[in-house]
């Protein structure tokens, strides 16, 4: 379903070589329009890869018609000549499908520091285009697979006859100001760019910003939303962001579910904050710390370390007011031992915890993973 | 020799029965004179153990006459009742030692939010009073050993005739603004409480703080230096602050070189920043990024993900101006790839990554660990 559920796209997902082990790497989306509005976010590292300087530029125009996404490689890191081979892959991919270079986005994703194979690359482009259809949404979601064990797609349609799709990968490197994800939404709904941007901006700062898998952030994130206007329906502001922001939650869960070495996946809600940043700083440093990922991974209701991560922040707060619940068990009351840890079931995947600052009525919800032996021996082994 | 090492001091350290597993658990440190100067520095958290807080008004007073010390138990967020703990704690002390308790620092390390057994401790301090010895220095490092592997001691002397000596514990929990350590430095240099303040945190500042081992910052963190006198000798400041941050230093990189399931220790320097806050900030950042850490336990120089880190940062650099070695080799030049990767030899315990951000002259050196399976296992299974 992917990008291609919406009217007025193509896709296609291909194998062009990049990858050493012949898997798919290389996906082609096309918006045929009839309009070819889009917004797009990238990542916030001050180190970006070439396609993402690229593809802010692209974006800056409000138009794109085509997006070209490879895995098995980053392209980050890799200087001036790096940048060409970016630019010589829009230019191909506009060559192939009659359009401007100026209208090819262009993500990547895989090793930082290592030159593409251009030689690969560029016929893989040729067999794509060949390959573009109606249904080829679910191949180029396989294709800018890299560690992530499952492809991640998502819908949501509106009974008034628009749609919103799209496609997610991302296992590792996953953290605030969006992650090593590349995301593709589409819509057919008519809508002009600084709508898109407007709607995809919110979506992600509550959805894909507040994944925090392992604390790193990526050189690559790219999350582009398109729209072809061939549903001939221009939704309300309101119901089309909603739908945007289902896609995007949707897959950043499917994200954090899927996240290298994982064995949980945890919810961490702070509620009573005095203002929502509070919230979301004490909810990263929840999720950041490594001792109670590794308490978690154990299934230990370790509440002793959530509590030295929140005394690490900046946020408004009482330490003799803190509670902390961890699946619905208030283990910790006003800065001390509250419930018996022993009533906490922490046998399955998915951990709930509840920091109550105690300040005020703001909340915000960060999705991070335990900390696993499996994790470090992904991350060791694979060179990414 | 350790907290002894210099003259007109005394300690001891015992088995009172507050771990489980019958191990040395309680230590006494005492100040026999002339001068019973003082100073302390203490976690930053401000989630802050009932110790800390005691410790930090007795330390006010520019005079501490004995310390006491358990492991076994942090007695951080215990509430009114773990405050009076450490109240009775210093209350005993007091009485055996026939000192005052405005004189007597406590520190405690172990599981946060669960009381002490203080039918346990109490007597124990009896039985530490007891033993207290010229030659007890070492007996008390080993009372203080939560998870490490080996006791912690240094000693520095002047030949002038002075002698600065401290033990340290800490393996897990290392972190900024000081560590879960327990740090009780001694010295019969004659000085003032003041001296020892300035001389203390001009040492922390660029020891004690600059040891990451896992991004997680105690609720415990305590650092003594007590002064005796005994030696009649009052050095200049230059001298005597160096010879306490050589005993910092040496006692930093212990606890680094025995940090919880760690395989090797990561020297990070930061050079040619436009400041020191951004030397340190960026050689922070690369101490904390999992995938590196994972990648350095590999025997991986992955240098791109050095580069991922300092773009999170927001110190001076330009990306395409940015350097790094890996042990000597300059895997990265001007932001791109640079010498072959396959040169750095990554066989040894220690790993020495240089930074260079190409912007000023500052420097910082930071240090870390890799991120390992058994830093995984000890922290899901060990509940501390």
């Amino acid at each position: 379903m992917s990008v291609t559920a919406a009217q007025g796209f193509t896709a296609a997902g291909i194998a062009a070589g990049i990858k050493a082990n012949g898997n798919p790497d290389l996906a082609l989306v096309v918006n045929t329009g009839p309009r070819r509005a889009a917004a797009g976010v990238f990542t916030s590292n001050r180190v970006k890869a070439a396609p993402v300087l690229w593809s802010e530029q692209v974006v800056k125009t409000g138009e794109i018609t085509a997006v070209v996404l490879n895995s098995g490689g980053a392209n980050a890191c890799t200087g001036p000549k790096g940048f060409q081979d970016t630019h010589a892959t829009a230019e191909k991919a506009a060559e192939v499908l009659e359009i401007g270079a100026g209208e090819v986005a262009v993500a990547s994703t895989g090793l930082i520091g290592v030159l593409l194979p251009m030689d690969k690359l560029l016929p893989g482009i040729d067999k794509a285009a060949a390959e573009l259809s109606v249904h080829g949404g679910e191949k180029a979601a396989i294709a800018i697979k890299t560690t992530d064990t499952v492809h991640k797609t998502s819908v949501h349609t509106s009974p008034a006859g628009w749609t919103v799709g799209g496609m997610a990968k991302g296992a590792g490197m996953l953290a605030p100001g969006l992650a090593t994800m590349l995301v593709v939404l589409t819509t057919d709904a008519d809508l002009e760019a600084p709508v898109l941007d407007k709607a995809l901006r919110d979506a992600t700062r509550q959805t894909f910003d507040r994944v925090d898998s392992d604390g790193c952030m990526s050189t690559n994130d790219t999350v582009l939303l398109l729209a072809s206007g061939a549903s001939e329906v221009a939704p309300g502001y309101e119901e089309f962001a909603a739908a945007v922001r289902t896609v995007c939650d949707d897959l950043a869960r499917q994200l954090i579910g899927d996240a290298e070495g994982a064995s949980k996946d945890i919810r961490i809600e702070v509620i009573n904050a005095a203002t929502e940043d509070d919230a979301v700083e004490v909810g990263r440093s929840i999720a950041r710390n490594n001792l109670l990922k590794c308490a978690l991974h154990g299934e230990d209701p370790n509440w002793g370390r959530v509590l030295s991560a929140i005394g690490t922040t900046k946020a408004a707060f009482d330490p003799d007011e803190l509670n902390v619940a961890i699946n619905g068990v208030w283990v910790c009351k006003k800065g001390s031992v509250g419930d018996d840890r022993d009533l906490v079931d922490m046998r399955y995947r998915e951990i709930k915890i509840t920091a109550d600052l105690a300040e005020g009525s703001e909340s915000a919800v960060i999705w991070a993973n335990d900390l696993t032996a499996d994790y470090v021996h992904e991350n060791s082994a694979y060179s990414s």
